[in-house]
């Protein structure tokens, strides 16, 4: 039987033998793996509004090693840097999909920072802890296996939360 | 030296032991830990917009199991049921912080679901697979030991996304 074959978008070109069978028209049809963005920006907004929502006080992990961040070095501690993101201690306040900034007071001074998306270790609530910390290849892992078109059979590639 | 101690919010109490130590106005507090509710909705709403912007297909895994679930019992298999709720296949959709309602067509006929977030298992792509699993007890978890005051030396009970 022939096959369609999409020509696969740049992005998909790391993974070429990975591809899910599809019909479309009564054709099969060879289609690349669909790729995604990264999910950890969505994640941190999410987590953000979750410890605001619940009255607590939201910190961000950063790594300050990356090239693209500014933030005062002489509060990095061991290539890290924990930030206080909560509305009544930060202004301007932007978690973009791409980068995150704010201007926040340090000594006194006002201080804008920057960093990419990639630069967050981890976002969670002073008071307790609870948040998520997050591993470098998260959202742009190839699927498992060739993926079926019928939902209800396919085992997808899903991460634990415990 | 003599401590305050707040008395513990009735979802605390689970946890009598764990308290983290706190000064306000130069007496030492000593404060239940702080009680959030489930991220899980949150994460949810997370997910669901990536996989959306990234013009994938958002589908739910469901336990048809719980008494509150309402969903077409005829297209449960093994206790659970896949749910397509992209823009185009739903409508009304409201993902609450208790719960998630929307409805949708089941051949032919338009149906009205509702299940608690608690029933919600999984959210994925159907195109990768890609998305999340949830285990059953995200988000109440006690932490795993009382927290100094110090942001910068305390240790996160974090969660690890690969």
């Amino acid at each position: 039987m022939a096959w369609l074959t999409a020509a696969a978008a740049p992005c998909c070109q790391q993974y070429p033998d990975v591809f899910c069978n599809r019909i479309y028209f009564g054709v099969p049809f060879r289609q690349p793996p669909v790729c995604m963005n990264s999910s950890r920006p969505y994640i941190i907004r999410a987590l953000y509004e979750w410890i605001v929502d619940n009255g607590c006080t939201p910190y961000l992990l950063v790594d300050a090693n990356l090239e693209e961040v500014q933030v005062p070095t002489e509060y990095v501690e061991n290539g890290k840097i924990v930030l206080n993101v909560s509305p009544s201690a930060v202004r301007e306040l932007s978690f973009g999909n791409e980068d995150i900034s704010f201007s926040a007071r340090f000594g006194g001074t006002s201080r804008v920072l920057y960093f990419p998306v990639t630069a967050v270790l981890a976002v969670y609530a002073r008071e307790n802890g609870k948040g998520m910390m997050f591993s470098d290849d998260d959202g742009m892992q190839p699927p498992p296996e060739p993926a079926p078109a019928s939902p209800s059979t396919k085992k997808p590639s899903l991460k634990v939360v415990k």
